[in-house]
C-alpha cells in the first residue's frame, strides 16, 4: 500500500503525477529531453542508461519499464536489455557505451565517486562533453525518479505484458505525449 | 577542475546549467515549485530540507547555498540552519518538521527506506498527503541536484559572503528569476 494516498489504477510513477501534477509537468519534461529529444546519442543507448541506474537503484518499476522503453528502441532486443542489467561489460554494446555505463554507476553512487579516469576513458572512445553530461544528469535523474517511485511506496504490478505495450508507445511518441492520458490538465495549459 | 568544459565564473550549478540550457529549464522550474511555490510548509520549512538533504549527501555548493536560502526566508537565523545540519532533533524546530526531516534521511538512503511508522509519525504531527509526498520529491530531487553539481566537479567557492548575498536574493525573487541572469535563451523562450 502506497504511504498516502494516490489516485487508483495509476502504477509507479504515473499515481505520483497524477497526485501533484504540478511537479508532473517538469519531471515529464526534463526525461522527454534526457531520453526522447534530439541526441548523439541514440534513444536506446540513452533508456539502457537510465535503466542500469534503475537496477542498482533497485527499483522494480523504473528498470522494468525503461528496459521495455530501451527494448522497443532497440528493435525489440530484451535480450540485450538483460544482458547489460546482469553485466555490463560483457554485453554486445559499444566501448563508448560501456564507458558511459561506468560514469553512470558512480553517480548512482554519490556525486564525488566520478573518476577523473573514467570520464578520460569515456573521452578515448569518443564521447563528448555534451554525452558525458547528459549520462550524468540521466543518472542524477534517475536516482530521483527511483526515490520518488519507491519512496511514495506506489504500486508495481508484475505484469510484463504492460510494461511491454507501454514502452512500445513511449519509445515511438515520448513522455510528454503519453502522459496526456493521465495529466490532462497539466499539458493542456 | 570540472570533467567537462563548463563556462567559466559561474559556481556550482549555474555552470552546468549554463552548459546545457534545455535541461536547466525543467531543472529550475521543478526547485521553483518545490522550494519558492505557494505551499503549506514555508518556504525555510522547505529549504531546510533541502539543505538537510545536500548535507546527508556532502554537496558543499548545495548545502550552503541552501542554508543561505534557509536563513534569509527564516529572517536571517544562520543559527538555527546549522544545529538543523548537525542534528535537527535537537533543534529549536516544530515536531511536524522534525518527523518530515526524518522522511527525507530516509529518501536521501533510497527510496525503500521510507519507514511506514515515519510516514504515521509525521501525520500524528498534522502532516498531509501533499506534505509527506512534497518531503518525499524535495530528498529525491536534491538526490539528484547533488549528484549533478558534485558529478561535474563543478566550482565550488568557499566564499561565504558570495552565498550569502545570492541567497537573500532568491529567497526573494525565487529561482526562476535569479536564473534570467545566465539562462537569457532558456527563460525568454
Amino acid at each position: 500500500m502506497a504511504h498516502i494516498q494516490l489516485p487508483e489504477g495509476l502504477p509507479g510513477i504515473r499515481g505520483a503525477m497524477a497526485f501533484r501534477p504540478e511537479t508532473a509537468k517538469p519531471l515529464n519534461e526534463l526525461v522527454e529531453i534526457l531520453l526522447h529529444g534530439p541526441n548523439s546519442l541514440t534513444p536506446g543507448e540513452r533508456e539502457l542508461i537510465a535503466t542500469y541506474v534503475s537496477t542498482e537503484n533497485d527499483c522494480y518499476y523504473c528498470q522494468t519499464i525503461h528496459g521495455a522503453i530501451a527494448a522497443a528502441s532497440l528493435g525489440g532486443d530484451e535480450e540485450l536489455v538483460k544482458k547489460v542489467k546482469a553485466d555490463f561489460r560483457d554485453a554486445p554494446i559499444s566501448n563508448k557505451l560501456k564507458t558511459l555505463l561506468v560514469i553512470a554507476g558512480q553517480v548512482q553512487k554519490g556525486g564525488k565517486h566520478v573518476a577523473t579516469q573514467a570520464v578520460a576513458d569515456a573521452r578515448e572512445t569518443g564521447a563528448t562533453d555534451m554525452e558525458i553530461h547528459d549520462t550524468v544528469l540521466i543518472a542524477a535523474a534517475f536516482c530521483m525518479y527511483n526515490r520518488y517511485v519507491d519512496g511514495l511506496g506506489t504500486t508495481q504490478p508484475k505484469d510484463e505484458a504492460m510494461y511491454r505495450e507501454r514502452g512500445e508507445r513511449v519509445a515511438r511518441d515520448g513522455y510528454i505525449t503519453v502522459s496526456k492520458e493521465y495529466l490532462p490538465s497539466v499539458v493542456t495549459r
